[in-house]
This record gives structure tokens, C-alpha cells and sequence, in this order.
């Protein structure tokens, strides 16, 4: 588990951390062996220490609590997620650039799926660390919406869409993650996150990047479709006697 | 602030309650002016008591906890939100459905805006209580997910679109209500929360329930726009098409 903790060169918390890399990855080992053979509201921040043969203050000097160590990669993940977000410029689509950030947390879990199949089981178990995830979650939705509603700033209903697609967004993600946690990290976690970020996207418009030749081909294809509606028609039920022509769902 | 803890015939919750409406609400009322006084962490259950004229242990009966005190009503309003979705037959639309159940929150908060203001401005400063926030927030957006995952049962990408437009609506809702605690209660809290639940609707292609006359009117509208696209063409690039046609942004 101690790969995803020392990745070198992701920014700024990630190279402070990798200077001294095998104390906080043996505390992490030493707190989930703990966790997992005795539960984790019957482990103390003693027995992680003792385990990993170091002191408390070594401890609090990585992780400000218990539940900390249970998240050691969130830190670095939500200050590479606003990096990357503030690296983005007018010609990156805002709803795509978001769904792009939210691939770098995917991308964290997958690092490491045995670690991360054991967390999310953990989590499920313990009510405080549930909490804990609800807000790291939040977090990231406020990432996403405060890059969105900068980039609709001015537009009409600006921070209502920031906040409705960062949340979708965030959903859609979430949906996909944990269905692979929950399958013991089987199967393949971008395709099925691809998948459900594409769904997010389309709901407000936007395309999603192609990702199989299936889809290039599909943007190939020559068949007209004539709608014709009222000009003054809400636009979902254009939409609905679109998706009846096309025989979408 | 005892209106809201004391509606009768809400549900098995609020009438359990009605039948001691007193300790109750003096127990919610004496906890905030003690909290406005001198602070939420300043403030003890033994200061509430006190100043209520109770004893600890009728605190504890209607109150797990000090921060429960601080969100009296929402128990009864998710037991309202469950029985709400509970009875609701096929000719509901899913997405209208949850929309409707979303705005009984909305209710809760509006029947008493100044008890809402205040809690507000108190989750915001306390980390505590936005913890205890979200993990409320988190339950509404599950009982609508469940609801729509039942809806959606069997079919393509059920349980994605079950989470992704519960959290959609959730996010739109909760624009709207913050804006209007932040206004500290002034204007019509539901024509905004309509407003934002109306965009979360459109972009998933269901129909907000009219709302004004000049939406009505709007439909009645006769011009007529026709669009050519591929058969193929993804659904997000025709609704691109039909947007640019009808001059939205």
C-alpha cells in the first residue's frame, strides 16, 4: 500500500511527503493491519505507533488524527485536483476539464486496489470515518464548482449550473468507484468511470471525449434525421422528440 | 422557533412529538439563545438544562446530542420525505417526483426564517455541526436516489441516473436555499428553489411543471424550427444543434 503515498512529482505535499517516505507508509501499514485484525474504533494511535516503531509525535507529524491515516492520499489528491484546475485555460471546455479532474481521484484509487477495496470496506463499517469521507467528498465538489462557476461567472444562472454539474459530476463519478469497490476491485474502473462521466456530460450538453473506435465510428455515420417542433417549445421536449426519433431511451 | 418543532399531523415522528410540545421547543429555544450568547462549543447540555428548567435526562430524551439540538426538525422531515416517495404510484414522473420531495425541505426551512438564518450563520462557523450537515444533506440525497433506483429498475444505467440526478436535484435545491439563507430570509425562497429545480429537470430532458402564465403562453407558441442532423450523431451534438437553432445559450 505504500506505492500510492510515495508517488514522486505530484505536486508540492506530494514531494514533502516523499523526503521521508518509509515512516508514513509503515504508520499506514501498521494502522490498516491493526484495523483490519481488531477494528478500528478498538485501535488507538498507541498501538500504531508501537507497531510501527516510532513515537506519537512522529504519528501526528503525517496525520493530523486516526481518521487521517485512513485517507493518506485525499490531501495530495484534492491539491493536485486544484492545480490541475487552475492550470486551465478558456480553451478547455469547463464540463469535460471537470469530469478530467474527477479522473484524478479514480486514478488514486486505482493505484492501489487491494488498499483501496480495504478502506472502502472499513469505511462502510465505522460511522466516524463515513463522515470523514462525506466530507472529502465535499471538498471535491467544491473544487469542481468554484472552477465552474469562474468559468459561468456572468453567465445567466451561473452558480446554479456550477453547482448542479459539479454535483452530478461528482455523482456519476462516485456511482462508478464504487461499484468496482464493491466487485474487490475487479473489472476495469476507467471504462466504467468513462462510461458514467459520459452520462454527467451528456445531460448538460457536452460531449464526452471519444473513447472506443465503436463511438468514432458511430460520428462517421451518414443517416439524416429531420425533427421538426414548435420554435417555441421548451427545450426538453425537443430533446424527448429527438430521443423518440433516434429510438434512445 | 416552536412552530416548525410542533406541526401536528406530519407524521408518526411529529405527533409523537406534539404530545410534549413544551420541553421540547424550550430546549431548542434555550440552546440558541445560549449559542447566539456565548458560542455553540461554549455551551453545554448542563447550560441548556439549566436555563431551560429541565433536567439532563429530558434533554437526552429529545436529543442524542448537543448538535442534534441544532437541526430539530429534519428527522421528521426525512421520515416525511420517505413516507412522500412511499406513496407515490406509476403516474408519477421520477424525476418531478423527487423534485417534489425535495421541496418539502425547503418547507421546513421556510416556515420559520428566522430560526433558519440563524442556524445557518451557526453551521457555518462551527466545523462540527457543517459535519453533521452534510452527513443530513447525504441522507435526503440517498432517500431520492432509492426512490429513483426502484423508478428505474431494470433499466440501461438505472442506479448511474438514479444517483446522478439525485445529486443534481439535491445541488440545484440547495443553491437556491443557500442563496436565500445568505439574503438572511428576504425574497421568495420558493420561487427560487422552483427555478432551480426547473433547470435541474430540463437537463434531464423531463418537463418542470408549469409555473407562470408566460410559460404557458410559451407553449402555446406556433412558429416551427426544423433541424436536419445524422441519424447517428450523438444525442449531445444534435441538443447542441437545436440550442444554437432556438438562439439559447
Amino acid at each position: 500500500m505504500s506505492s500510492s503515498s510515495a508517488a514522486p512529482g505530484r505536486g508540492e505535499k506530494a514531494e514533502a511527503v516523499a523526503a521521508k517516505p518509509p515512516m508514513r507508509e509503515a504508520l499506514v501499514a501498521a494502522a490498516f493491519q491493526l484495523f483490519l485484525e481488531r477494528g478500528y474504533e478498538q485501535t488507538t494511535v498507541d498501538d500504531i505507533v508501537a507497531l510501527a516503531g516510532v513515537g506519537r509525535r512522529s504519528f501526528f507529524r503525517y496525520f493530523p488524527s486516526k481518521e487521517d491515516v485512513v485517507f493518506p492520499d485525499h490531501e495530495r489528491c484534492l491539491a493536485d485536483m486544484t492545480a490541475f484546475l487552475g492550470a486551465s485555460g478558456e480553451e478547455h471546455e469547463p464540463v469535460q476539464r471537470v469530469c478530467d479532474a474527477a479522473r484524478l481521484v479514480l486514478r488514486m484509487y486505482a493505484e492501489n486496489p487491494t488498499f483501496s477495496v480495504q478502506r472502502y470496506r472499513l469505511t462502510k463499517q465505522v460511522p466516524g470515518l463515513r463522515a470523514y469521507e462525506l466530507s472529502v467528498v465535499w471538498r471535491y465538489e467544491r473544487a469542481l464548482a468554484e472552477y465552474l462557476r469562474r468559468r459561468f461567472a456572468g453567465r445567466r444562472d451561473g452558480t446554479l449550473r456550477a453547482d448542479v454539474i459539479a454535483a452530478a459530476v461528482v455523482a456519476a463519478h462516485n456511482n462508478a468507484l464504487r461499484s468496482w469497490l464493491r466487485s474487490d476491485g475487479q473489472g476495469d474502473a476507467t471504462a466504467a468511470v468513462d462510461h458514467a462521466l459520459g452520462y454527467a456530460q451528456s445531460s448538460f450538453g457536452v460531449a464526452p471525449a471519444p473513447r472506443s473506435a465503436d463511438e468514432a465510428a458511430d460520428d462517421q455515420a451518414e443517416d439524416v434525421v429531420v425533427v421538426v417542433s414548435r420554435r417555441g417549445a421548451p427545450l426538453w421536449r425537443v430533446v424527448q422528440e429527438i430521443e423518440t426519433t433516434l429510438g434512445r431511451d
